[in-house]
């Protein structure tokens, strides 16, 4: 298991993660394969999306803030109730295929890591199989 | 890796896909393993959910167009900002279990992929363990 | 294949499974792998949150009731409609790996079965690699 750490910068963020991944799977030299990603926190999860317009990540979060926002009446005193919520919707592991040795995703796909109570340090946890 | 193809005939709908994975399942001759699936595309997702009354699809479809409608106050300007939110809410990977040659799903269960941005031609991957 | 029966008490519920997946993970000896989760039912799903605070719980439930309540508009007349939309929203799969013999989850983190449609008996399917 390989740990990718990463420094959010935001409360609410979404971070391109696909060049580290992708970097683990070259390393990996598995050129069939499987790659498993985890997020091991409880307020940040992990999605694919577009990797091209930055307004779609901006539509995101936008959106979730919206529905969950950060002060709703929550019973979690801590003032990050919101963020756990949106962890849930996001979910916490990813599965995609290695195919020639290279990440295989569709052409407009990134990997994002959904930042949810930042700034904070945080980790991604990867196996590669 | 296999790759199905499908033609969505509406902006958003729910796609029966069972049989098409199943008929992949019984191809790779594996009678005890995992089918892990994978969405390309990040105007579209992939759920599990009732197999029998259709009306369950419509709700799922129609609930996620009052909370994320199609119209709304969007940074994106392709006219898909919903369907990008909505691919993230759906989530892109799948992984179902394989017994005795066959995929293991619970008595009510389907699987479906979840078009949010059609008609389009679309693909899904399928690997077998 | 291993199948943990739950027996759920409320109509919606998170319910604590993480003892009872590391039991199986032990019971395994399976050192360095991974531990898939499927969840067999369409009222229902599995995710990851807090397992220390129970308010964290509460709210996640109380959020999904508020965002997509019981009695709604719905086409589905069973009186669970909410119930197969929430399932789609928390998802049927999760992939957690394994170090040292144990589940790798992060500090906080703790394995949940999502009613929503209980109380009910219930099953979580575990394959371990």
């Amino acid at each position: 298991m390989e740990k990718i750490i990463l420094k959010t910068t935001k409360r609410i963020d979404l971070v391109d993660i696909t060049d580290k991944i992708e970097s683990l799977v070259e390393k990996s030299r598995v050129k069939e394969g499987i790659c498993f990603l985890f997020c091991p926190h409880t307020t940040a999860g992990l999605t694919i999306n577009e990797n091209a317009d930055p307004s779609v990540r901006y539509d995101i979060m936008n959106t979730l803030k919206r529905i969950i926002p950060e002060n709703g009446n929550y019973a979690h005193t801590e003032g990050n109730a919101d963020s756990h919520i949106k962890s849930t919707l996001f979910g916490h592991s990813l599965t995609i295929f290695i195919e020639n040795g290279r990440l295989s995703l569709g052409t407009w796909q990134g990997i994002y890591f959904c930042e949810g109570d930042g700034p904070r340090q945080r980790e991604v946890w990867v196996k590669i199989i």
